[in-house]
Formats: structure tokens, sequence, C-alpha cells
């Protein structure tokens, strides 16, 4: 049987609390109301509150303190600040950098890394067996399973379970307006393609995932870079200033676990954007791979969920949830859909049938929502176990971004850092990591590396972490010792660069 | 253990006469040499010359005749004309007609149509049951099979049991040049991406597959037709001129069992080619995907076994030969690897792991060979059947070519037939073909329709092209009334319809 996304309602009371905790509406050693006065406001029982206290609790939010009541804990890892958010006038940029991406594969790809960097989680995550059992009744049942294109827009069955659960979220997809793609980076691929052309203003979230950027710059479309906010996501004043001045026809946003920055963005905002949409007739192209990874709370909605014009083409996948290797991504292309369709037959021809059909069996047979909830709590542990380890380990002024779910960490290096020399030193002793620049399309975050917490926590991840945290004062050091020899050459202070070291330490 | 390619010695000798009957040296009622003078002339043994006229005659090709020897036999196929060769000069085109394209794609998957239409084969002549029992072995032997990415360039097992296979044909391909892809389109797109931009002048056969002119455009390349010859290819000096009056840039070109035409180019001619690409610096992109199926003879050589600078990207997959569902194509992009790899990343990030590896061990294990020799055996005669039958039932003045391999015939209609009417007829009939306009960027070819010849023949079969032949009679008959009315409307002979109406007859 289907399982709802509908939470019990004491967690629903707890998500109240880890939601003020995480604005900051509730800060470390404030005392929570009472069970009584709770359960009134709420109109609750005294036992939903008691258990959504306990179950807070147990997740270190608070604590309980003997004849006081409950107060909100500091966990070590609560007291890193997050990054800042800077307001920069966007600009346009034709160009990104990928000299490091082959190098990423190959991190990726040896065993002897560790794992930061591409965002790969560990296999045994993964239903693995559930999955080899679903494939071997489909070869036996269907032994003619390869022997035919499975042409766009692809399996009925698979397309139907994905308008399924897309509804169980309150989000009305037509099973029609849905094709089956290689992953999702090729629906945004067919997307863009199917919108703009050469030259097209792309507006994208500041930083955003390498892979957007790449396509984009790879079809010749010009990036412009939006001030993202860490926790609220794309800065929608400046989306409309940067639609007005660079005439930007297209945009292409994660509004929900955002890679890298791991933000959830509230319905309103989400209606916002769309109200921005109409007003400009932008095209949206949501990428949300990593949705059903947030962490706590009921499942957000798709920023679809308010399109009513057709404009959002919402591309995802089961790459990050259930299976990377079998490739079966789709987007939901709204009035799109023929174009995109037609792009798909000219340039992948198709998706490969037999994964299409043990994603849809697998999604069908309802194990599904538990997986994800066993997944979901995997991850928010490991990326705990990482921020607490960075805090152990890294210098001072190192700012941590505090995700709400998918894989990545966003880490702020005090100033004097340069993350890709840091990148460089940590690959030579088999740390794969991110360097920030890979998120922007102009070189911005040039003090930001990407953790990757798709691997499951290990002493080895501990050790590395702490080496890395080395590395970085090293890397502080050379930055004071430099600062200094110039100050000597020149004869004078280099006031900033000091000042910011001094502080920093 | 491995099959090597080289055909036994009477093979090799029955070659030499399938060609020059084919290539019109040999005529019909021409007597073929005695056994002795051919024994002596080759210097093999009189068995083998034996066994190599014996099989001649048992394909048809050699008639027996007592006290006289053997003669160059006249099957009914044979007596109809192959589509002449039209030297049209190339002009530029931007725009492809694809309206007709999801039509195809819905025919293709009705079970209810006769399937004359899309590229595809009878799911039974793939080697289904070995495949099932390499993925089920597969499956049990390594159960986290699809829980990581396989990252470009793909899976080296494969990649290298794809250059054994060159090797056999005399083509040195590294396994490192080579990268999978989603079937040989998305090599054909990355390879497009990567050498060309929009506006860029790329030369392709004329006709050519809809896919090829499809992809070019949907990138605003623009392409340049080069006429094609039915049996040699791609006319040289023709693409010369284009070159130099187009600013060509990249070729795209099939010269191996081309589609929709089956011819095979010749050696020379492909050598002939190359030293035009060297000269002009164009890149050639090659697309061989019907290559393994060439009917007779030794397995010919790919236009990238003579490039010796790296200009040629060479695109392949097992689609038409072993599973189209599976999704199994490659590129190996010489000096272009490292762009094509890139934009592999960006484009579906990776290809699906257990297909790669289902195909590699599928390859490793020798059987391909023997499977190829009964799929070509399959496609000869089921190609010959279809010939025969629209020899039978299609009107005078119909054309049709001699393919020396792939599942594609290209039929010249009688003069007054419009593809695109019988088309629309046969289709509301459930007779799926393809109407020729589809294999030009410039609306050539509108008395042409493919007919895919990849299904096992049956009654229905002829049943359907019984009714072909007589929707083409019918439209003739309409042409001819609609002559005839002109004729009286504007009271005088309409003299030039009415000739070719009457010389069809």
């Amino acid at each position: 049987m289907l399982e709802t996304t509908k939470p019990p309602l004491y967690r629903e009371i707890a998500t109240l609390f880890t939601r003020q905790v995480s604005s900051g509406a509730l800060r470390p050693g404030d005392r929570v109301p009472s069970l009584r006065r709770l359960s009134r406001d709420h109109r609750v029982s005294m036992s939903t509150v008691q258990r959504a206290y306990l179950w807070l609790e147990s997740r270190g939010y608070l604590e309980a303190r003997p004849q006081s009541g409950f107060y909100v804990r500091t966990p070590a890892s609560r007291m890193i600040p997050e990054p800042q958010f800077e307001l920069r006038p966007t600009r346009a940029a034709e160009s990104v950098s990928d000299a490091i991406l082959s190098d990423i594969l190959a991190a990726a790809e040896d065993p002897a890394n560790i794992p930061f960097g591409a965002g790969v989680a560990s296999p045994e995550l993964f239903p693995n067996r559930r999955l080899g059992l679903i494939l071997r009744r489909l070869i036996r049942r269907q032994p003619l399973h390869s022997s035919c294109y499975t042409f766009p827009p692809g399996a009925q069955l698979l397309r139907r379970q994905i308008a399924r659960r897309a509804a169980q979220v309150g989000c009305s997809l037509s099973p029609e307006e849905i094709i089956i793609t290689c992953g999702a980076l090729e629906g945004i691929n067919l997307g863009l393609r199917a919108v703009a052309r050469p030259g097209t203003a792309i507006a994208v979230e500041s930083p955003t995932y390498f892979g957007i950027l790449g396509t984009a710059a790879s079809l010749g479309m010009k990036v412009i870079e939006v001030p993202t906010h860490p926790q609220q996501g794309m800065d929608l004043a400046e989306l409309d200033r940067a639609v007005r001045r660079h005439n930007v026809q297209v945009c292409v946003t994660q509004t929900n676990c955002q890679n890298p920055l791991g933000y959830v963005v509230a319905d309103d905002q989400k209606k916002s954007l769309i109200a921005l949409a109409d007003k400009h007739k932008l095209v949206v192209i949501e990428d949300e791979v990593y949705r059903d990874l947030t962490f706590e709370g009921p499942q957000p909605r798709s920023l679809k969920c308010f399109d009513r014009q057709g404009r959002v083409l919402l591309c995802s996948s089961v790459s990050k949830t259930l299976s990377p290797g079998l490739r079966i991504g789709w987007v939901a292309a709204g009035k799109y859909r023929a174009q995109v369709e037609r792009l798909k037959l000219l340039t992948t021809v198709a998706t490969a049938g037999l994964p299409q059909t043990v994603v849809a069996e697998f999604l069908a047979s309802g194990g599904y929502d538990r997986h994800l909830r066993h997944l979901r709590g995997m991850l928010a542990a490991q990326m705990e176990a990482v921020r607490q380890a960075i805090a152990k380990y890294f210098p001072p002024g190192t700012r941590i971004s505090r995700p709400l779910g998918g894989y990545m960490l966003w880490v702020q290096l005090p100033h004097g850092v340069e993350a890709l020399e840091l990148y460089r030193d940590a690959l030579a002793e088999h740390i794969s990591i991110l360097p920030g620049m890979m998120f922007s399309a102009s070189g911005r975050f040039k003090e930001f590396i990407r953790i990757n917490c798709g691997h499951v926590w290990s002493e080895t991840h501990d050790r590395a972490l702490l080496r890395l945290g080395r590395l970085c004062e090293k890397h502080l050091d050379q930055a004071a010792a430099a600062s200094r020899e110039r100050s000597k050459i020149f004869g004078r202070r280099s006031g900033a660069v000091s000042a910011v070291v001094q502080s920093n330490h």
C-alpha cells in the first residue's frame, strides 16, 4: 500500500521548533513553552506535545533541565555561523571554469580518495537488493525487455507513477507532459534547447550546480548570476532587476534542497517567483533532484505546483534517491512538451527501457517512502557528523551552511585561504573536495568549498576532515607570512590582510 | 573463443561475382568462366571454385545449364531498375521537415501497424535469451550494479571490447578515445557540439538519415546537402565544391550501409574522402550503426581506418545489431576526445552502467559474430522478399535500391505519385512507411519512400505491399485524371504531365 507523505502530528509540532531554531527565532539557551501551554495553544493533547519534545530532545535540539523545563540546546556544530549573504551586482558571464571537471570525475571513481567531491552517495544507501529482485523478475517475465525502443515520451507505467507521486504533494502533473530522460541534466539540456537560443540570457542562482552553468555555456547561452541568500534562496528583487537589465528569458532554479546551499524556499517565496515569471513571461526550468531528501517536516512543494500557465519545466530523477546508475530522470515540460519530446528523439532517441520499468515497479510497489525515510535519516546524521568535525577541526572564521536536505555542505573558509589551492593540496592527499568557483560562471566563491556528505560517516572521514582543517591552517599561516613579507618589502603594514588574519585567530 | 571476420576462401571468390553483378559488369544471361579457368586464374583449388559457384547458385545469382556451364540468373527483383543519380546543385538549408516525426514514433509503437516505417527490427532477431542470462548473472554477481555513476568515458571493459572489434577490421582505435553514449545519435550530437557552432555549415549526404538533419537543425547549424550516388556514395567533386562555396567545416557521413540508400563505399573512395578532408581541414563525423550488417563479403572498413590525423569521430552503437533498448552507443572521438567527454558529462552525465557491462560481456564471450551471421542472413532474405513483392505489386516506373546491407530499401515511385500523400493514405490503412522528404533538409525526394525491412517477412507484409502498390496505382490514376481535367479547362494538352503518366504505363 502507498504511504501518505503527511507526518504524524507530533512531528508537525516538532517541525515548528526546528524551523524556529533554523531561522534564529529560537536561540540556544531559550526556554521553550511548557507542555501545558503548548497543548492549549495548538489544541493538541499533552501526550502529543510530550512526544514532540522527547523527539526534539533525542535529536539534540532541546535539553530537559530538572524542575525547570525544556531549553534550546547548543550543539557544537550549531555554534558555527552560516555563510553570509553578499549582495553583489549581477553581471553577464559566458564562460565557466571547467578545467577541474575531469579531475573531479577521476577523483570520484578512485576508491583511494575520500569522496567529499562529486555528488555521490554510498552504494549501500540505495535499495539494491530490492532493485535486483525486481530486475530479475522483469527479465524472466519479459524476455524481450531490451529488444525494442521505448520512444519518447517514455514508458507510460513510469510516467503515471511520477504523476501520482507529484499529486501526493499537491502538484498536478499530467502523465502526458512528462518525458523520461537519461537523468535530470538531460531534461535541463532539452529544456534549455527547447526554449532558448545561443545568446539568450539565463538567470541562475549564485552559487548553483556546475552542471547547469556548464550546460548553458556549452549551448552558447549567457549566464546571469543572481545573488542568492543561503537560507532564503534567489533574491527576487535582484532577479527582477537582472531580467530588466539583461533581457533574461529563462530562469533555472532549485528551490528545494538547493545544490550547493541546501536551503528550501518557503511557499510564499515560490509564489512570488512564479508571479515574477508571469510578469516578465519568463520560462522557468526547475531542478529538484534532491527534493525528496528534505530532512524534516512535510515534503516541500515544487515551484511547478504554483504554475498556472505551463511555464515551468520540472526536471528531476531518481539518481540521488534510488539509483545513480540506472540513469532515469524526467522533465514535466508544461506547454513545451512537444518541443522537448522532439529534441529528446533527436538527441538520445530513447531512454533505456528496462531501467524505466524497474523504477516504475519500485515506485508502484510502495516501498519508496519507507526507503526515503531511512535515507533521509542517514543523510541528516552524516551531514551532522561532517558539520561537527568541521566545527572541531577547521580554523576560526570558518562558516558552514545548515542545509534542510540533500547531500551538500557549503563551507566558507577563513579569509586568506584560497579554495582552489586547498582543493589541490587535498587531492594530493587523496581527499576530494570541490572548490567554490565551480559554482559560479564569473569566478566567485574563491573562499568556499563544497563538501559532499552522501557517504556513510566513518573514522576515515573524521581523519580526512582533521587533515583538511590542518591544511586550512597551513594556508592561513602562509597567507599571514606572505602578508608580513609584503609589509617588510613595502615598509608599511599591509593593514587589510593582517587585520583579516588576526580576526580569525 | 573469438572468431575472425575473415570469410572462407570460396566466399571471397563468390563475392567477386556478386560485386560484378551489383555493379553491372556481369549481366543476366552472361556465361561465367569455367571452373578450370577460374581455378587457374585465382590459383585456388577446383573444389573451392565449385563451392563458390554452388553457393552462388543457391543464392539465386547463377543458374547451371546442362552441358553448358554457369550463367548469371535474372531474379525478378533484379530486373527492377535502381533509383537514378541526380546531380543537383547543393544549396544551404536551415530547416528540416519534422511534422511527421511524432506520427512515425506513434506508428512504430502501435502493434496494429505494418512496420515499414521507423528503423526497427523484429524483437526475435536479437539474442534476447543470452542477453537475459548475462544480465541475471551480473545482477547476482554484482549486487551494487546500479548504485554508482559510470562516469565518462564509460566502462573500460566495454571500451576495450569495442577497440578489439575495430582492430579485427584493421581499424586501430584506442580505448582511451572511445566515449560510451546513449546510442549513436548522442555521439553525433556531442560530436557536432564539440566541433561546430550555430551557423557552421555541415555537409551531409542527400538523402541522409533524418536524425542527422534534425540534430544539425536543432543546433542551429546550416545543412549543405551533397548529391549522393545510390551505389557510390557522396559525390566528392560536389563535396569539394560545396566546401569551397559554403565554407563547410564538418562532414557527417555514412559510408557503410548508408541509411536510406544501403550502399557501401569502396576503400579508394574512402581514402579520397579523407584526402579531401585533410586538404580542407574538415572534421568528419562517421555514423556506422549498420556497418556490421553488410550482407556479403568481408566486413567493410570504416572511414576512420584511413584517418591519420584524428579528424574522424566514429559514432556507432549496438542498437541495430544486438539491442535497441539497452541504449549503448559510442564515439571514438580522435583528437576531440576531451571536448566530447566534457559535453557528455554536461548532457547526460553518464550512460547507464549495467547495460554497458552486459554489452561488454556479450562482446567478450565471442557469440557476437555467430549472431551477426544469422542476423545478416535474415535481413538479406527479408529485404529480398520485400524487393520481390514491390517488383510484383508496384506500377511500372518504380525503382528500388539494391542495398549491400542494413535494414532499408529506398524506393523511387513512378512520376505522378506524391510520397507524402501515399504515406498518409498508407498510415490510414495501418501501413507505416516514411516519405522521402524526411531525408532532405530542402524538401527533395518527394517521389521517394523508405521501406524498413527489419521485420521477419510474413504473409501480412506481402498483403501490405500489394495494398501499397494499389494505392500507388490509385494515385497515378488520380494524377492522370487531374491532368486530363486541366487539359479540358485550359483547352490544351497539358503535355508534360500526361507524357510522364503515359511513359509509366
